[in-house]
């Protein structure tokens, strides 16, 4: 199209407006959008976008579940490595690596005490790092937690059925799909939305912090008065009950050989689960009351400190009660430690066993509220899919939560929901994560040299260096039982991460370049308008009627012929309609694929590069999708193979029907006075 | 759009026309069209379909596969029911029961002469009766008809697999597989467009029909010098060889309570199966040489012939050889016989069950041929999807050859290739349909009163009349053997056959009516452009400028708000670039469905009903298709969502990214001198 032809039908942009238009056609909600909103409520509008403020009781609840609800399986862990490797020595060395977990618990507190302050808008290992190293290693940081998210719901969601099942036993083989429910669970319940009501969260962690009280207020109690003694009187004379006697038969020789070593880091190595979860409250400090960092760090104390007495209980408790590990995974630790306290299976190990299980369920739904956003920083660095950006219908990141659920759901089938195998997995990134996201507040502090820079530097640095201590500790000793896939797989992660990075900015680089110039580019100048014709119907008459509209420099009907007597025919009708003003192509098309013949007639327009070409497919709804699946996708095949051609714009030009034959419903237009085409 | 601005803007399509045209554009095959051209061969062009004339004894070779390889297992499914129902006394009687079969034989092809000569270019039932009865007896005709092609593609298979296996024992338990690798085999060759060359079907019906001519003339010698003798000599002491025992016990008792009766009514049921495949060359007239119904006849008359001495013969030798069928279905009882005759497992009994595989995997080919161009003219008529109408890459009715073959596999699976199972669903068709168009001639020789119509009355109403009742025979002995299955379908398949017809007449109604006027109708009043535009890039940029390509009445790019400050920031980039002639209008999106917005916007657009909507997608190509699972969908969303109001044109203006970033490739055009746009 010439500028001046342009120019010559300027549109008129107001004078076209308002009076004309009565009122808006109906558009009613497609089916799937409707079950949608049956399942899952409303949809939520971006402005209802919110966080109520928590004061510390409340924010203890919502932030600490997954730290404290490690307790219930930390001593067990930690006493099924020893007792792997030493036998009953086992019972006497549970407190003392219990301990040195507990020091590195007080100075990550410590260490996150300055986060926190330092940070108090997104404090989390991600955008800490990012803030002080850049984007790739805040990426190896980030995949770390996003893998320990996964295993948090895993091993959370295995304990807690761990724990159900003690108190049940004869559950015990519905273990994995116990699990797998819990995580459906959950995730409906956060693609619904869940708000961070304090309720729910308060209820399951006080509960279990009220029951873990009592448990060792009253071990603490008859252990004073001598009433503590051990499950099972045999175990001093080598006999352990069945399903949990230990592979080595361990002796006190397998110190002499430095073994002994080994076993008390594996355990500890072990116990470094009971500290996942610390990072929490630094990914919330925005959701406190003011002031927010201030209350933020008394809440993290708090919640350390009730970490601390639970799992330095348990395992206290454990060295009098003797509770032993089992393979199958049930009776629980904690369980027989509860039944030792309680003496039997009474109303308060019941009470027990149900807050552990309500806990562990909670500890997983945090990781359904950290995974999917931590997901969503990553793509907004273009780091992962865009789509882990979008908000869903109930203004929560649904990609990520469908993700993670998955993701949970296949260990926990792959594992068949045994915390013990999920556990040598775990606890490798979150310790990752640590040591960079303290060795990037160290930086931060040198580099901001604030008061009191010294001191935080100290922390922060002697933080960084012990997760570090202990991450190698774990990789080391966990390698060979499973640490190495998540050894190799961060890694290889982080890779794919980089190569979608770099994808996404040469996408953006080339979408971007000169936009602004493009946007102001003159029009091409010529636009011819192509109409598929293979029959004269009412869909083609749309689209011919549609073309009219467009004002083309030149306008034709092709007619890709397969049957040259089906091709005259329609010529003829042509010719005697008087259509001629839309002049109608035959072309032949001796192999029948009619989307090719339309895409070479396309191509040859296309070939001086000044035109622009519309191919106006009429395309045909049907109303229902098995009246569709009766007709070839000729239109489809056309879009499809032009589109490939720059500047070759495919307009699909409805024409609905009815489904019930007969007169039109909704005719293109009213053909009162059947004018001559395109000129009025 | 106003008529007045149409006119003014009037195209010139004459002098727009060929001097700027430099060349085409490149157009690359896809890869899917570049492997199936490898597969199949270079795409034959329509003109070159059409069929060499065939002399008569090609004709036979081409046409008679399907019924002269009947006799392969026509005695022994009689002799399996006779056997089963009167144990030895079987022998005595499959005789006659071949006799009363070669009588039905005898009228049949006494009536396929008339429809022969009376319908010289299409004689198979379905036109036969279409032309007499009309159109839904016709699709009863050829739904039985298409029922019984695809047995047998599968009776022939499996027969021809029981031939090989009663060769190479070994192979037995590989049945299936063999089966389905024929009628894979099979269907890949037709799918290849097998010519209907001569040689390849005269090698292996003359082999076939010369070894069991040396068959039957070595076994007449033999019988005539008493060198005859059965192969099991304690048949008649009532020991029968492991697997082949009859359940019955069968003795003359049977008889006595005209269970004898059953049986042979039965047995003669069963020994339907041999006449199938009679109809074959009156299908196929038109590939005669001149005078074409002539030589028709005469290669009918052969057919019958031979396979009449073949299966008599048969059935004669059996009376002396006492060949057992057996459960397993094999040895099979022509492969017996074979041994009996040829003393053992030499070489002339390895031809002959070789000559057997060939002519029975080449009766499953008739079918391929047969089966499409049947299904061709219901989709032709409207009664099944128009899919089957297409000739696809090489010129076949490629979508009815996948069809049948997937049937026929279907078959062969849930029957695991066992011939005995197939056969109660077998005939009941072909008998069927014999019966419509037998009395479709009757009918016709009634109407038209030609000379010699009493003569040729008589012949056809007596074969209908035979047919049917060799129909109802077949369909009540075997009917709780498997016959149901067939009773039930046929009419369930008419009845779908039929609503797929209305639909079809109801669709083309709807689009024919007033089509004419339709297509000459006025263009609507307003014409309105929408840019759905995310950001100001290179893809929205392109959009923008086909747009004004367009000359609309209204043109306006609309940003449907997620974020706010991004849409603020996009409202100050548009007006700073100037772009203020595309007003944007930024519609507020709190639900964050950005397509349903966009559609909302048309709709209201489309309130006046005298508007055309033309909404242009900005639509990424992206070079690998990782690269587009990276984005959401929203413009496909976009386009699902608004195409379904009528007059809302869903245009999608391709911006091709080269993936590589950085300069772009393909420039939307040159950005020379920014002109503001809408006008020069």
């Amino acid at each position: 199209m010439t500028e001046t032809l342009a120019t010559s039908a300027e549109p008129t942009p107001t004078t076209a407006a308002s009076p004309r238009r009565s009122r808006a056609l109906e558009l009613p909600e497609p089916l799937s959008y409707r079950i949608k909103r049956r399942l899952l409520g409303p949809a939520l509008t971006t402005d209802q976008l919110e966080h109520e403020r928590l004061g510390i009781p409340t924010a203890v609840a919502v932030f600490s579940s997954d730290c404290i609800s490690s307790s219930a399986y930390a001593t067990e862990e930690i006493l099924r490595v020893l007792v792997g490797a030493i036998g009953v020595f086992a019972f006497s060395l549970v407190v003392p690596i219990t301990v040195a977990m507990l020091v590195v618990l007080f100075f990550l507190i410590l260490s996150y005490r300055e986060t926190i302050k330092e940070y108090p808008t997104a404090g989390g290992a991600y955008m800490v790092t990012r803030d002080n190293f850049g984007l790739l290693p805040a990426q190896v940081a980030g995949v770390a937690l996003l893998t320990d998210y996964i295993l948090t719901v895993a091993v959370s969601t295995a304990a807690g059925t761990a724990a159900l099942v003690s108190l049940v036993p004869s559950l015990g083989s519905y273990s994995v799909v116990i699990c797998l429910f819990f995580i459906f669970l959950i995730a409906a319940g956060n693609l619904k939305g869940v708000k961070e009501s304090g309720l729910i969260f308060s209820i399951p962690t006080y509960f279990f912090i009220a029951m873990g009280g009592i448990l060792l207020l009253v071990g603490a109690f008859k252990w004073v008065h001598g009433d503590l003694h051990p499950l099972y009187p045999g175990l001093a004379h080598g006999i352990w009950p069945a399903g949990a006697s230990p592979h080595g038969q361990g002796t006190v020789n397998a110190f002499a050989y430095g073994a002994g070593l080994y076993a008390i880091l594996h355990a500890f190595a072990s116990g470094g689960a009971a500290v996942t979860g610390v990072e929490a409250i630094s990914n919330g400090v925005t959701a406190f009351k003011k002031p927010e960092w201030k209350n933020a760090r008394k809440a993290l104390i708090i919640m350390g400190g009730t970490l601390g007495i639970l799992f330095f209980g348990l395992s206290a408790l454990a060295t009098k009660i003797h509770p032993v590990p089992f393979a199958e995974g049930t009776p629980t630790v904690i369980s027989q430690i509860g039944q030792g306290v309680f003496g039997g299976k009474g109303v308060p190990y019941g009470a027990l066993q149900i807050a552990t299980l309500f806990i562990l369920v909670l500890a997983a739904n945090t990781s359904f509220a950290d995974f999917p956003r931590l997901a969503s920083f990553h793509a907004g660095d273009n780091f992962m899919p865009k789509q882990l950006t979008t908000r869903g219908h109930r203004l929560v990141f649904s990609n990520g939560i469908i993700a993670l659920a998955l993701c949970a759901a296949v260990l926990v089938v792959a594992t068949g929901a045994k915390v013990d195998r999920l556990i040598p997995l775990y606890a490798i990134g979150v310790f990752t994560s640590f040591t960079l996201s303290q060795a990037g507040m160290t930086k931060h502090h040198w580099t901001r040299k604030e008061p009191g820079w010294r001191r935080g530097m100290f922390i922060n640095g002697f933080g960084a260096f012990l997760s570090l201590v202990v991450d190698i500790i774990i990789a080391v000793t966990k390698f060979t039982h499973g640490a190495w896939v998540i050894i190799i797989l961060v890694p290889i992660m982080v890779a794919g991460l980089v190569r979608l990075n770099r994808q996404y900015e040469a996408e953006a680089d080339e979408l971007e370049h000169e936009a602004k110039a493009a946007a102001m580019a003159p029009v091409l100048r010529r636009h011819v308008v192509i109409v598929p014709v293979a029959k004269l119907d009412n869909s083609s008459a749309r689209a011919i009627q549609y073309a009219r509209t467009l004002v083309p420099d030149e306008l034709r009907a092709v007619h890709a012929a397969i049957d040259s007597r089906e091709a005259d025919r329609l010529a003829q009708e042509w010719t005697r309609l008087g259509l001629a003003r839309v002049p109608l192509d035959i072309v032949d098309c001796p192999d029948r694929r009619v989307a090719r013949c339309i895409a070479e007639v396309v191509a040859e327009e296309l070939g001086d590069s000044e035109t622009e070409v519309s191919v106006l497919v009429p395309q045909r709804h049907y109303r229902h999708a098995w009246h569709r699946l009766l007709h070839d996708s000729t239109a489809a095949r056309i879009a499809d193979s032009v589109e490939d051609l720059p500047h070759a714009n495919v307009t699909l030009v409805p024409y609905h029907l009815s489904g019930r034959g007969g007169r039109r419903e909704k005719k293109p237009t009213a053909p009162s006075a059947p004018a001559s085409p395109t000129s009025a």
